[in-house]
């Protein structure tokens, strides 16, 4: 896979992606003024309204579209026992590694798979797998000492110093820490949290009393979460500071696999709905599972560097609760008031749990490359390359543009009249600068679905041009209609439609 | 100040309200099974529904009704560079002393606070007021050695320990800590943004020039910020994790008086828009302005513990964006194309910035406390209280709940018929179990403006009772025109035509 990742051709599409995003507005490095900070980003004035259009979306989905799955929002910070019930604290862990000479720190298991993928690339499939067996079982025993000898048998060299100078393998947590309190003596570690989920797990009992919910019933959450990545890459695709946008679904216990198959089927199903096509999609069954889940999907798409996560769907039994459970001393059971096969009811148990989880980076990503489109179009006798961002128009950072012909007649007058009769429902552009072939290809290029031009006609019989940013067909419209025209291809209820 | 948040009768409202919040799933402790974690709060299924409508009837009010205000996301993480430029790694301090027996921490100036508080409340209002001002004067002047010998000939002594055995005083910098990076070396301290205004003054030049905006216009942002804060208290007042709602508004140098005054109005206008009682909101001035500003307003809300800050308007100058430019040698200017008075162009100038500044959890605990309501109701020869949140419809968590009056008959399917015509446009509640009073209490409970019950005549003529929550009359009304009644009731234009 790793060499996947740097065909050149594909790095050149999302090399000229993160252009895109920069030039119009939708993700700058963070703090880019002071240089950048390594794996952080900030989202611009269309990233912002992109990325909110699809965690809405996503919202209403999931506590809109089902009677039984509510929302809450915890806080990033939370007890410090938390994340040792989660196993966050022993095992959250990378294996690095770092070169005497150098000083450069690596992840042993990356600087392994660099070189298996050498041996790949050489032809040399045999032992490209080999190696990487060994790797895992030698990681998955936690035999460390072993895998620093498996570096320098290998003959790996630091690309900095160019030598084998390694010191030995030491385990690196990934969640980033932080004092909290005030009393010198009390002063105790809270972590930021490495995964939203837990967050749900603690407010389990609450939200299942107060809203008196019954199994099956799900919890949703949008939330950051943060992990002191050392290898972040691939633009915001694996960033230190993230967005998830998770479900958390507590089942009776042995009806798991049924719910399993049903929210993974559901939740492609979704991604196609929002007009990612279904050849760029894929499941990827884990192979290996974590130590909580009894099966485990991904949800791929397929990025410039190859398919990719963007989604996971696990059945995580119920793990995560005994062990709250356990550690606070709290039970943590639901009564299930159902009658069983014996005409008693199912009465106490620990619910096991599905969870699907979606990286809102990584759906913003998909979404941004999903739409990022070039296409040879003749004008007169000349042809030309046009880009546009071919979003569905419910996820467009800007629905309508209103741009009057000429800044005189009147017209910039009744395009502001235009716009103020749509600016309640809409997020709508007025726009009088430049010619209105450049105003159109500037909302081609944020992805706008429709651009509305005032010209004189207008202020005779009230009718305005549509202009389609994917056809770039006009039609001639009464402005009363207009409305109703933006508002059904707008809506989130096209896609709500394709889900039931 | 402080006796009046100690009134006992204002204090068992706020009692009320914290416990109502937390029995119907508005505000849960954080990690309560691990007995929680001091001021910090977890927003539960109908908090978070309150809190998003809070904070998408803002962002709209920004960034749809301005034609000139846009949005961004800039992350938590930001360069360390933007804390020495913005004076928080030099000076956001509080004043700590430690009491040697007890070895508990305070805030300096609050021990003094309630030291001039005692003085008052026994009469002796002179002393009080010279106490305050010796405190100010020498905590300006940074004079910590003398307000240590203050503490001592006051004779405070520490509630725990009863004596007067005092640490020297010590500034203590709320902003949290953590260490970013993979190389041992390289490792930096990087800050958890103590405010989100400089997300949007680093990323200034980014958006103006993306965005091609032209003096004045606005960037408005939303997201999370922490303070180390050593006394936390008054519930979701004033918590270690909260999230600001702010905009930075980049005038021309002159200007910013009048653009100052515009908002203040404005946002005002805004609070009594979502239906706060305008004798419950004031303007409170400024006397001390921070070094930043040249005019600063509170818009406070009378809280069960008194009239407190809601929202801040701060000119700040051109301060921040000097600092970032002189930290960064980047020039953070903005070139003004229009003619001054002698028909020349502005030319380059940094801008003057007016600020709005609202915190979501102070709008969210002000809607609450304002929408709590009890009213004493007769029934039959009985008067009983009723308890109900009187949210603006936009604003309710949920918006309607269908109720089928009994579990036979096909009741439960028509009711759900209803539901799912209903679930895309509107957060819908389906509702079989217990009787119909129980019912529309529990709605009442959670502030749903409208109930809808379904009953035999509806399966004869397709007609529904729709219940109010204020008044609580019921009309009978075609299951057709449901959804424009609700839709009218519940859609954010209504605030918004208040707005202009």
């Amino acid at each position: 896979m790793a060499t996947q990742e740097k065909t050149p051709v594909e790095n050149a599409q999302l090399k000229d992606i993160i252009s895109h995003a920069k030039e119009y507005g939708f993700v700058f490095p963070s703090s880019e003024i002071y240089d950048g900070l390594q794996a952080v980003y900030d989202y611009g004035q269309m990233g912002v309204e992109l990325k909110n259009n699809l965690k809405n979306l996503w919202w209403k989905s999931m506590t809109q579209l089902h009677q039984n799955v509510v929302g809450i929002d915890a806080a990033i910070f939370m007890h410090p026992l938390t994340w040792k019930a989660s196993g966050h604290i022993d095992s959250f862990n990378d294996p690095m590694i770092d070169n005497k000479d150098s000083k450069k720190r690596y992840r042993a298991d990356v600087l392994i798979e660099e070189k298996a993928a050498q041996y790949e690339a050489d032809g040399h499939y045999d032992k490209a797998s080999e190696l990487l067996v060994e790797m895992g079982r030698l990681l998955g025993a936690e035999e460390l000492d072993a895998v620093r000898e498996l570096i320098i048998r290998e003959g790996i060299k630091c690309p900095i110093s160019g030598t084998s100078n390694w010191t030995e393998v030491r385990q690196f947590n990934l969640m980033f820490s932080t004092q909290v309190g005030s009393v010198a003596e009390d002063a105790s570690t809270i972590y930021l949290r490495p995964e939203t989920a837990q967050g749900i797990f603690v407010n389990f009992l609450n939200v299942q009393k107060t809203g008196r919910m019954r199994v099956p019933f799900g919890i949703a959450q949008i939330g950051k979460a943060f992990r002191n990545e050392i290898v972040a890459r691939q633009f915001i695709f694996r960033m230190r500071e993230f967005e998830q946008m998770e479900m958390q679904f507590f089942v009776r216990p042995g009806t798991e696999m049924e719910w399993y198959n049903t929210w993974k089927e559901s939740r492609k199903k979704w991604h196609e709905a929002i007009g990612i096509p279904a050849e760029s999609l894929r499941y990827h069954d884990h192979e290996k599972l974590a130590h909580y889940a009894n099966a485990a999907v991904d949800i791929e798409f397929k990025f410039p560097f190859g398919f990719k996560e963007v989604e996971g769907i696990h059945s995580r039994t119920d793990f995560d609760l005994t062990q709250h459970q356990e550690l606070s001393r709290k039970k943590l059971q639901y009564f299930d008031n159902d009658l069983n096969e014996d005409g008693k009811p199912y009465g106490n148990y620990i619910p096991y749990v599905v969870e699907t989880s979606v990286g809102a980076d990584r759906l913003f990503l998909m979404t941004l490359c999903s739409a990022y489109t070039e296409e040879e179009i003749t004008e007169g006798d000349q042809t030309k390359t046009r880009t546009f961002l071919k979003f569905h128009p419910a996820l467009a950072p800007v629905k309508v543009a209103i741009l009057p012909l000429t800044k005189k007649d009147g017209l910039p007058e009744k395009a502001t009249e235009i716009f103020n009769s749509l600016k309640y429902d809409f997020k709508a552009i007025y726009e009088e600068r430049d010619s209105i072939g450049k105003r159109y290809t500037r909302q081609d290029l944020i992805g706008t679905p429709f651009c509305v031009a005032v010209d004189h006609q207008t202020l005779e019989d009230n009718t305005v041009t549509v202009r389609d940013r994917d056809s770039r067909e006009q039609v001639r419209m009464p402005i009363s209609e207009l409305h109703g025209y933006i508002n059904k291809a707008v809506s989130f209820k096209s896609i709500f439609e394709k889900l039931g």
